[in-house]
């Protein structure tokens, strides 16, 4: 079973992710989580021609196609390889941040890169995606009490966020079977209680 | 006018590109000569990610989205402005460059990679594309009199690059306006001539 988390920046996905990981461990299950670029030379290689300074200036659609580039070694190399051995693979962002930031907040199409992806990803599209939806105002809060060194997707401003945000509802609108939304405003410890239900449910309905 | 020369490693595109330049500039025209990555970084650092050793084992999927990459960048950074300026642009080699290696002998789908690449270099597609046809056995026959280094793509046997050949005319058959055909078994003169014609009635169209 292949999960996907996507949300914002400052939703709660990574600190949510790592006590589903361990809840699932103690319940048994074999659990890997990965982010991209998933350890993959080639991948790594693409994120950081995309994030570095010389990529500034860049196109939109050359950005979302190195994003999706990455991601197919990524897929192929790290991810598949993990489902076929059973693991339960938890991805911390998949293709919906591209459809949601290059298809919606750059305006390359969401519907056109959603189907692009899927196209290009066949046959291992995620069986389940959690989307952690936070407002704004509550996202800018829980970030700035974070120190990090930003790079050049995190410095868009309010309004390309809000772009991110209408573009990830569109999709969990659009596809409510694969997309669950998670109230991402509450405590630590419901939203890890409400990531954990919905994973578990799938897992059930999986083995049947 | 924006004009493209494709064809298989040997084929003589560069040869002909050449006096085929030299003669338009006798004749007053402002001609401008390109091929990728266009001296564009981003595209520049894109490619040798892909002919790289390091590139070996990547999916072709990641292949052609690397090198359509590199050319939406191509096209924006330095066909677009210098058609804007009123050069005639000619790249050798272009978008059915990846048509035909990826989709076709990769077999990513011929139609879906060209389609796929209208919707990204939208509204600059090749006003005139020249394919130089030539035989599989003749072109290994220049080349080898050719010395230069290998690269990833270039050490593929006889079944890709008559994959590639077949994808070529495929593409030639379904777009006879854009793509004319130039018998390239001919001498060096005479496939000159055929190229210089083709453009020149082009030229003449597109005045009136
Ligand atoms: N439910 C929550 N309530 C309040 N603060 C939270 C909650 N979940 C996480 N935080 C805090 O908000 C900040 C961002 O959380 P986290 O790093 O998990 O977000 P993220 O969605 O993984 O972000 P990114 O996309 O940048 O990786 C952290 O400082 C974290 O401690
Ligand atoms: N019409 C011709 N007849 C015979 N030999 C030719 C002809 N045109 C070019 N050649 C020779 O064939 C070799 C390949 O030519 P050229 O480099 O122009 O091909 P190309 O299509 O540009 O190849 P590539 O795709 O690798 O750049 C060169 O050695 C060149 O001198
Ligand atoms: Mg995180
Ligand atoms: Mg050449």
């Amino acid at each position: 079973m292949f999960i996907t988390i996507e949300g914002m920046d400052g939703s709660g996905k990574t600190t949510a992710l790592q006590k589903v990981k361990e809840h699932l461990e103690s319940l048994n299950y074999k659990v890997i989580m990965t982010r991209e670029p998933g350890g993959v030379q080639i991948s790594e290689k693409i994120r950081d021609l995309i994030l570095s300074k010389s990529g500034e200036g860049m196109e939109p659609w050359t950005e979302a196609l190195l994003f999706i580039a990455a991601r197919k070694e990524h897929l192929e190399k790290v991810i598949k390889p993990n489902l076929e051995k059973g693991y339960i693979v938890i991805s911390d962002r998949f293709m919906d941040s591209t459809t949601a930031y290059q298809g919606g907040a750059r305006g390359l199409g969401v519907d056109y890169l959603n189907n692009l992806q899927k196209t290009i990803l066949k046959g291992f599209l995620p069986d389940l995606t959690l989307y952690f939806k936070l407002s704004f105002e509550e996202a800018e809060k829980r970030l700035s009490n974070r120190s990090y060194e930003k790079n050049r997707l995190d410095e868009e401003g309010k309004k390309f966020k809000e772009d991110v945000k209408n573009a990830f509802e569109e999709l969990a609108k659009k596809e409510p079977q694969r997309i669950k939304v998670i109230d991402a405003e509450k405590t630590p410890e419901e939203v890890f209680i409400q990531t954990k239900e919905v994973i578990l449910e799938k897992i059930k309905l999986w083995k049947k």
